[in-house]
């Protein structure tokens, strides 16, 4: 039997409580699994008089987690506090600089600082790992750096945020608006107070960083993502889409197009059949597709205590078993630049939805502008013919270029009849 | 850099040969992701003239796979052979005693003898490895086996036959019978000339072993293993199913039941919306209940060169970067003979179909059975009233134990009236 694996854990939240649960539960089992017992020996969090349901007396208590790499009882550091910046980016640096190995659910500092931190942990011999990070309990890391490694992956999309997939489904199930359905998760702890880093796309950007590295071999590159939230989307969006047989769902999509690469974050409808469109709730998914496996998927809760837990402790079994693979699935110093275009490069099919005063010949507009930009329109919804009321005009288009699309909508927007501006949003096929 | 790892194939039907092609094509990637060169140093197969549409030339050619073994300049077997007992058993068990890893993507050999080989893996210290075995291009031995290796697991579930999911999606979307479909997809060859080992179960018998195996860290028990296969589902089955919002899948299905243990393949009806309703044609899915994790699943296409080969060369990427994992996820001198009850004890709702003859009193005479065995009838269809011509009766019943269930159907495939034998089938809920 080999000597014990110790962990010290800084961050004691809902996944760091959870973490500790785990182990405790499943002391016996972990070790037959990774044929070393897995022991804390020290916890650190800021508040120490919190109440968190469990008793921590057994594990040292560290007042500055940076004391945890200074331990030389600690093998593993598990950092789950959070931020690209600050203590969490100090105590990961400081813990790979020592040689030990870390664990971390942080996305925004892998996906800020990914590529740096790589080249430590290769030069230092040590795992940095990270499943917990995208998609919680759906092992999606270790899918696309293991299990699909012998493919060539031709893209990558999928539903990353819980909180946005659980406002958009409510709001399909209600028929309410953004604000109410956000209003009421906040209120059930699925929207944080301040929603912005959920709603407006960037927890989903960053972990779709992460997953572009992986699928791709390149750096993780917040600044060559496009970036969308949902609070745009209103309850009549939802109802055209149904209605036409799609979800509008938040995607993050990476893929190949030709030499070049894509990565976009941005609700999309996709068929209400499909694999991702039967992802509801808090659910996440992520779909691969590499040129020998073809497409596949996996779904689960991508965030919670549980989940999070769970992918947390897979990383110490696969240290603890000495498990060691590249933090991006390669050595991280042949991680290149990656060749990043605009989204506008896309071909595909899209929905509009314009409201306009209800005056004759606007339509006859809106179709000129269509046409003048290439964009064939395959069918068209008209809603609201109340006289005088606003006019809701939905279309879905034939395959065209999304510059074409989004040089056409902003036209379309600039029009004296129609109000606000237009929705636009591509449909992706499975 | 490391040294190369050497590779010799047995076997070079669909599967050997996508495998060869993947090593080519990706020859680049698969020394970045690995850290080593993947070489190919000799290959064997039956037939040395057969049309493989590549060029071999470059391989040694061995006539007898046992030569591989004695071939000191190669690391790696890759068993392609298949089947339980003669020359891929010899093969398997000389290669681990000689010290070589294996990579096989044999179902039959390790559910029947997986025990005794992964002792002798762990005696000789070298890997196991089967992702291929199970659910083709779907890393699914790899989630069971690391990502979900925090997990106290409660539930497996798979669709692992996609031979069967192709026929059922095909009767279902084409109202035809089970011989019509089974007849084109063996012209088309997605069906075995000799069908029985796909259609009765066989073949998902013995994946849904390997993974009771791995997620209990049970011996792989073919004994205990009850297995119905999808000869006797008609095209009115499938419709009713339909009308009652169910789709017919066959299941493999293993799951803790207090201190036991049951696993089966039997045909059962799943909501048509749920996560394996969706999971049509040729796919495959695996869907997972663990303790922390909660539910996840993943999904993909379950045979084929591509996928398959995807599967077959993960498992020697892994190798070649050095992970090593007991075959089952635990020592095998640790695996226990698992203790399993008959699926009588499970309790369900169920679909049962009886064909009678339309004679007044009938529906009165089974309503009395189901009552004498505590059924208690949800619903009720009754087709075909065509005076004189036999009439169907569809019901689903409230939860009941299936013990009596069967015992009740058994009673009233006995009455007079009734023609042939009921159909009944499980509702598996998510």
């Amino acid at each position: 039997m080999s000597s014990p694996m110790r962990i010290g854990i800084a961050g004691l939240g809902t996944v760091g409580i959870g973490v500790v649960k785990l182990i405790r539960k499943h002391a016996r089992d972990l070790e037959r699994r990774s044929g070393r017992k897995v022991e804390i020996v020290a916890v650190s969090a800021r508040n120490r008089k919190k109440v968190r349901g469990i008793v921590l007396s057994g594990y040292e208590w560290v007042k500055d987690p940076l004391d945890l790499v200074n331990n030389p009882d600690i093998d593993v550091i598990v950092e789950l506090i959070g931020g690209s910046e600050g203590v969490a980016r100090d105590l990961v640096t400081a813990a790979l600089m020592a040689g030990k190995h870390v664990v971390t659910a942080n996305k925004a500092l892998l996906a800020h600082h990914g590529h740096e931190l790589a080249l430590l942990a290769d030069k230092q011999k040590v795992s940095l790992c990270f499943e917990a990070a995208v998609a919680g309990g759906i092992p999606a890391i270790k899918a696309l750096r293991e299990g699909f490694a012998a493919n060539d992956i031709q893209a990558v999309r999928g539903i990353l945020n819980g909180t946005c997939n659980y406002i958009l489904t409510n709001m399909r199930e209600s028929g309410r608006d953004f604000r109410d359905v956000l209003k009421e998760a906040q209120a059930k702890g699925y929207a944080e107070a301040n929603p912005a880093f959920d709603v407006d796309g960037i927890d989903a950007a960053h972990k779709l960083a992460l997953l572009t590295a992986l699928a791709f071999g390149i750096k993780p590159d917040m600044d060559s993502l496009e970036t969308t939230g949902i609070r745009h989307i209103t309850a009549s969006d939802i109802a055209h889409a149904t209605e036409l047989g799609y979800r509008i769902k938040l995607l993050g999509l990476c893929r190949r197009e030709g030499t070049r690469l894509i990565q976009s974050v941005e609700p999309c409808l996709v068929p209400e059949q499909s694999a991702l469109g039967g992802v509801e709730g808090v659910l996440n998914a992520v779909q691969v597709r590499g040129d020998f496996v073809g497409q596949g998927w996996l779904v689960g809760r991508g965030a919670g205590e549980g989940p999070t837990a769970s992918a947390v402790v897979a990383d110490l079994i696969d240290i603890a078993r000495g498990h060691r693979v590249p933090v991006f699935g390669i050595p991280a110093r042949q991680m290149k630049v990656g060749n990043f275009a605009s989204t506008d490069i896309l071909e595909g099919h899209f929905y509009m939805h314009v409201v306009v005063r209800d005056q004759p010949g606007v339509l006859a507009q809106i179709a000129a502008i269509l046409r003048d930009h290439k964009v064939s329109v395959e069918a068209v919804l008209q809603r609201g013919r109340d006289p005088g009321k606003p006019v809701s005009i939905v279309m879905t288009t034939h395959k065209v270029k999304q510059a074409d699309m989004r040089r056409a909508a902003s036209k379309i927007s600039g029009l004296s009849l129609v109000k606000g501006k237009p929705c636009l949003m591509r449909i992706e096929q499975d």
